[in-house]
């Protein structure tokens, strides 16, 4: 076999580190979006894999090609000139992270099969946790945390879960089952509904209500009272309520204060009901006392998610993920053939983290959230947070400042929703020169305006680890041009 | 902030590199399964996460603790020693994959994010299917492959393409709905059942028909025809099988030119029926001709997946995954808000793998299994799949020449299933010896004996990268002492 030796390793492991800090030193130079067309990468590579491996000879080209047909057909997430999307943070301690749990190769599906990648991973949800003040109700059984590989997920081990509480404690029919959202939740909502079952498609049927929001793009909890007072009139069962604080369309907030006296109200929690909450990017903001009230009233939830991979340093993937009833998703969860039996597991007292999540497998990810916590600690976390936040202001007043543009959303952390004064043609046009320039990599969503119409709105996220003021500057002065 | 600087990244990464070679040097000293009681990891632990980062100060303190806190309480999925379960191939070119990966930090969810993921990744499983023989109609439209994370999301996707495209064909209700799998597939299909809501347990109900086997463990496709009569004779709608090639328990094939044949003459096919092929084990030694075999009949399949990340040296998690119908994939996990809207994607001709898996964010996984392939080249990999499967057609024999003990199943590729001849408790008892020693990690199962009654039954599965003949000796040695 040509398995590397371990002196080959460490050769080729130093030149791949290497790599990885150079094009760390020269990613702000590389156009941030690539112009490529489709196919082009396809082409020129090799229909078939090689019969005969090259063995060590094999890395000359490989870092050869990394360099001349991967990195030029990649979008640079990690350049400081990136305000696409929400940022998707990789940093030295989340790599390296990354790095060490590959080599320790290890799979933590049961406590059994790795006692450490558990009870690491159980601590880690509990620091982050306090940091985001939880009850301890999320921290501790019958609650707890666990990393999930995105938020995407979480929303549907929550929905698997509620499903699997409500049935039990009404006997309610699956397709009496109802579900609710904002109509600016993410698109993963709709999803989860369509992967467990609830409605065939992206219109939700009957199954997924989406609930009016106000002129911030935040749920109005009347229209949610209303709709559960209705679906409960015509027999239905409402059992599912996502609230997003932080939307990724414009960073709206649901007021989970007003969300959870209309779920006590109407009966909802009572019986069974499930309030899951989406902070999948506003939650890494939660750390920063000023910012702790967007989650305010969390203790109404079930459960809660937010991405240290968006926007806390940790190389994606890492969904955190909190419970306080873990039993509905073990339950919910749970098959447990004979080979997967173990005493640890019989004799309780241990985490199967397999039964909080849909895959078996697990890689063991709570060694970067640990690196992560120990080389920034809170407060470098919540510098890196502070700076982004300034510097998305400093961009809003330099928006506010230019009488072409507007403002389309309140300003919540370091995500600005603005557009050129004019048509929905105009700003596409205008998004598009600036991100074919590669010198800067923006998005857009559709928000309402006054006048109730969708209109298009170009989105501008800092938070790249590395960008600063002289990179959001640049941007502006590009928008401008 | 604190961020690693260039030269600090590269002088930490180069430690890192080295911590893990030498791991790999020492991996085969240390005890396969730790001894450890719940919580003592915990307790070791701070409480909280400190206020002040360390910066770079802290990584004398990772190191320090990484030896002494979290080696210690791992279960070593790389020793040689490790025979139990299936494996989880680590490689050096699988973990320097992992980490060039890591250092780009991109997200693949769409083309446009970074087309480079996207068209390497396509090209990788056409690669690898093409070293399966796979007929053309998974490598290119209207199917293809893509990376999954498990083979349980894998099931899942499959589960719900399928209940899409049947519900399309025939307007079947959802009640309606019936899979089937062998009593002996994985634990996943009924986990995917549960959480795409066709059952709600793990009884399956009359959503989930787990068909019998022969004694060979293998479906039974007259047992097959049988239940899909009954049901559609009961007004239900068959719309899902699962064959499994190569069972956790005991490796058994599923016929699939047989459940082939009885799908089309049963109707099931016609009615867009789904037959998905879970080779998550034995699907890797598929790349020998000699083993091919126990895929023929894959023609009969709508979609088939099976891990890299098992026994094909690439880093978990790399689970392949082949489509002959991308559009049910894609119209069933499809969900396009603005903000994901694109030109490329609205144009056509690109691939968006976010329509083709639960998550929407994605990590560029497709460069581990590019250098792994490019590393050993086919004939490497075919080596390393032939080399496991005479050391476990070794220990066979060594399991036939004493009479104290028995083969339980048919020994198809590196997993033997063996028992004492004796009782359940004295089974256990020896293998809970064995463990615990920290010599070597078996696992076990349970299987129906001659007498139909489940009997446990120990697994002993080659298929660490370092195991050599040596090390199944001596486990050999450790089981008859």
């Amino acid at each position: 076999m040509r398995h590397l030796t371990p002196a080959e390793f460490r050769r080729l492991g130093h030149r791949a580190v290497d790599w990885i800090a150079s094009y760390a030193e020269r990613v702000e130079s590389l156009p941030v979006l690539p112009q490529r067309e489709p196919g082009e990468l396809l082409a020129a590579l090799p229909e078939r894999a090689p019969e005969e491996g090259e063995g060590t000879d094999a890395w000359d080209g490989i870092f050869r090609d990394l360099d001349q047909l991967i990195v030029p057909a990649l979008t640079h997430w990690q350049s400081p000139n990136f305000f696409a999307y929400f940022p998707c943070n990789a940093s030295g301690p989340g790599i390296l992270g990354e790095l060490l749990s590959a080599g320790l190769g290890i799979q933590g599906m049961l406590w059994a099969t790795s006692p450490a990648a558990t009870e690491l991973e159980f601590r880690m949800l509990s620091w982050l946790g306090r940091l985001l003040e939880l009850p301890d109700g999320f921290l501790e059984a019958p609650g707890g945390g666990c990393i999930q590989g995105t938020a995407s997920e979480a929303t549907l081990v929550a929905v698997v879960a509620a499903r699997h509480r409500v049935r039990q404690r009404t006997g309610a029919r699956r397709e009496q089952l109802v579900a609710y959202a904002s109509s600016q939740a993410h698109s993963s909502v709709v999803k989860a509904a369509m992967v467990a079952g609830l409605c065939a498609d992206a219109s939700g049927g009957d199954a997924l209500r989406l609930v009016a929001v106000d002129d911030e793009y935040a749920l109005v909890p009347e229209a949610l009272a209303r709709a559960i007072a209705e679906d409960r009139a015509a027999g239905r069962v409402p059992f599912f309520v996502c609230a997003t604080v932080g939307t990724t369309s414009s960073t709206a907030v649901d007021p989970l204060p007003a969300v959870g006296q209309v779920l006590r109200e109407s009966g909802f929690a009572e019986s069974g009901g499930w309030l899951h909450v989406d902070a999948a990017y506003a939650g890494a903001a939660c750390i920063c006392p000023e910012h702790r009230r967007l989650i305010d009233g969390i203790e109404h939830a079930d459960s809660l998610c937010f991405n240290p991979h968006k926007w806390l340093l940790t190389n994606f993937d890492c969904s955190a993920f909190w419970t306080r009833d873990r039993a509905a998703l073990v339950d919910s969860l749970s098959v447990t053939p004979e080979y997967l039996r173990n005493r640890a597991t019989e004799e309780g007292g241990v985490i199967d983290y397999r039964d909080w999540q849909v895959p078996l497998g697990r890689r063991f990810r709570a060694l970067k959230l640990w690196f992560v916590l120990r080389h920034y600690g809170a407060e470098g976390l919540r510098r890196h947070i502070r700076h982004h936040v300034a510097l998305a202001a400093l961009f809003e007043s330099l928006v506010r400042a230019d009488d072409r543009f507007e403002i389309c959303a309140p300003r919540r952390l370091a995500l600005v929703c603005f557009r050129r004064r004019g048509s929905d043609a105009e700003n596409r046009a205008l998004l598009e020169r600036v991100n074919r320039s590669g010198k800067a990599y923006l998005s857009h969503t559709a928000l309402p305006g006054p006048d109730g119409a969708e209109r298009l709105v170009l989105r501008l996220a800092v938070g790249a680890p590395g960008t600063g003021e002289r990179h959001v500057r640049a941007a502006w002065d590009l928008l401008r041009e």
